[in-house]
């Protein structure tokens, strides 16, 4: 609702959804301490796992947890009330504004990916169309980075982050014990996290040496001649692969494997290891190449302790905080967005948009960050993703200085 | 060779061999900074790709590298000298001993685990025989932790604090959004590194709630019990399971669904998700639990930059420095084994101990560290292995002060 200037006053309920991140707990906690500072929010309740617990009324007091050891949760990976895959249907958006009613919530936040901004936003006509006043918060956040509306969004800049130091990591072992080595990254339709393999790269043959992206048809045969191709190159091949690849006809790469050995599975690409496998097994069939590994990255990506970036933290405390000051100010609903300052250095600023601006649809990676070759990114795409994933660690290789050979 | 105790002159050639580690050039630079204490120690030679490098006289020349980078290379993982999975034929072992000698290769270290022992013992009763002095020593690497003779292995520590924060994380995520979880660690035959998931456990119900070793038979329809009945308690289940699981005949899990969905494949246990996906293809086939995952950790464990045991780093620059120590002193061979100190607070001392005592074969998890379930580890291996992975980060939980329920 808007127009209304008035101090409303009444309870806050937040909650979380979707897949958790390692800064996820930062925005529950930023949105919790900026609720505090203002008088007009009385109780402020965490549902349990998303709008489940809401609709279970399972509500936990977060006004009685202190301060210091609220910092302690934010540093925590895993959305610290609890998450849920749920999507509502109409009839639990109409029982979840009835129970917000009852417990005089007036202020709702839901951190979480567009799904999560669609539910927020269906909540909010509810009210609405009930002339019930709620401030109505949509609070981004995926290591998908797919959400329209923003430069970024918390929770990609910690898995991104991840998934380079992995990649430096598996680069050296590859060069070590050399052969080829495919790594399935998370993200179904948005390439951005495999993308950042791309920053692993210091020296001018470290891996990955492909980058398949789901913004462009996977082709097996191209595949396997691009690995053959590095292979002669550099005697090694590191490849790094989204797990939502897809071919010509939209089919995910996965699902045809899956036809292929599983006669029982369904299409389930996180938390399995089929896509890597199958890529592995092309390469051992259509080349001669001994050694051929594949890792999933898998979960890990989004719930690994220590690995996190300072920026991403920090962002992801900010748009909890703005969220809470925006609705306290004035009668508005909106997820809080990430734009990126143009010209030199890297800032932010944290805009208001409307929650159908960022609900449904989900953006992939544009033209300008893919490599016209289809297999790798761009230079652009390195310089949008370095600073969202911090400074990295620089790896030292001997220099390799030659002795010479005195067999004769 | 034994006996002698003059000034032996001469050139120094290390390598290095096997999986590499994250803290394998600790050892490779502990060795070389301090070779060049050592007047006698003339040229500081590297060879490439273990015996490989040897063979082809593919040598580096590590004098030339400066003490301040030499330190950068330390903290870099995976082996910088390059790495090699060859096992010498008595040929390569009489050949590598001809080169030596054609170098004045007088100090010899090999870093590496088992096999390279053995390599090492090869070449020096190859130089006994041939009454020519050559120093040969053996520097303990491994992430299994299964050399004979060590209280632990200079790797195992940074893997397992891997492995420990990877279940961290995953735990948290597996409370967010509960189901089963079953994630696959490397280790062929010593449980080692799967048993370090227990060092994740911070509050009672905190997993891994499931932990199988290759050192206990794998009965599939008792692990679809276990997993059953931690679901029903918690609602949810995290699973540790070794890559290297096998059936009561010694059958590994992997190979029999190798057999079963794969007509082309090897029973390749790492760099594939197979066990992981079949793991996981029994529970739902044998419970009614629909969220069910499996994630298989897979090379990182090995390479990930930044995690890195600060004890494990020391220890691993220790033996390197110890190897080259003992070697100058007098005419002695062996490998420097990692012994603890008894008594209170964590101490360890570096012991000579002759190459055949490591070679060859491995150590196994002892009994004392395996629950009697056979599907956990005891207390007395968390105290074990607590202080080899250095202090871990504290997960902070909400205190959940319920609301009261308002619904009628």
């Amino acid at each position: 609702m808007a127009g209304k200037k008035s101090q409303l006053k009444g309870n806050m309920l937040i909650a979380q959804s979707g897949g958790p991140t390692v800064v996820i707990n930062h925005s529950l906690v930023g949105a919790v301490l900026e609720a505090k500072q203002h008088p007009q929010i009385k109780g402020i309740f965490g549902a349990r796992h998303g709008i489940q617990g809401i609709l279970e009324e399972d509500f936990v007091d977060l006004r009685r947890e202190n301060t210091r050891f609220l910092e302690k949760v934010a540093e925590t990976p895993s959305s610290a009330l609890g998450s849920v895959r749920k999507k509502p249907t109409h009839e639990d958006c109409l029982r979840m504004f009835e129970i917000m009613q009852e417990y005089d919530i007036r202020y709702f936040f839901y951190i979480g990916g567009n799904d999560s901004a669609e539910t927020a936003s269906i909540v909010n006509q509810e009210a609405a169309r009930m002339g019930y006043e709620l401030r109505c918060f949509h609070i981004p956040k995926t290591i998908d980075n797919d959400l329209r509306e923003n430069d970024h969004t918390p929770g990609y800049g910690s898995a991104a982050r991840f998934v380079a130091l992995a990649f430096m990591g598996d680069n050296l072992d590859n060069r070590a014990l050399p052969g080829v080595k495919v790594n399935v990254v998370m993200g179904r339709h948005a390439g951005f996290l495999t993308a950042a393999s791309a920053l692993a790269r210091q020296y001018p043959d470290d891996g990955p040496h492909l980058i398949y992206l789901p913004e462009r048809p996977f082709h097996i045969e191209k595949f396997a001649d691009d690995v053959k191709r590095v292979y002669r190159k550099h005697g090694r091949c590191i490849v790094a692969v989204s797990e939502g690849i897809t071919d010509k006809d939209g089919t995910p790469i996965a699902a045809a494997y899956t036809k292929e050995v599983d006669a029982h599975g369904n299409v389930q690409l996180s938390g399995t290891g089929a896509l890597g496998d199958l890529l592995a097994h092309i390469i051992r069939e259509k080349t001669d190449i001994k050694r051929v590994r594949a890792d999933t990255f898998g979960y890990l990506q989004r719930s690994f302790p220590t690995v996190v970036s300072p920026v991403d933290a920090r962002e992801a405390h900010m748009v909890g905080r703005v969220a809470v000051r925006l609705a306290v100010r004035k009668d508005v609903d909106g997820s809080v967005a990430i734009k990126r300052a143009t010209g030199k250095g890297y800032r932010v600023a944290y805009k208001l948009v409307p929650l159908s601006a960022v609900a449904r649809e989900t953006r992939s990676m544009p033209d300008r960050f893919i490599a016209a070759s289809g297999n790798d990114v761009t230079p652009a795409f390195v310089r949008y993703a370095a600073p969202l994933v911090g400074p990295l660690p620089r790896m030292a290789r001997l220099h390799d200085y030659p002795i010479r050979k005195r067999s004769r």
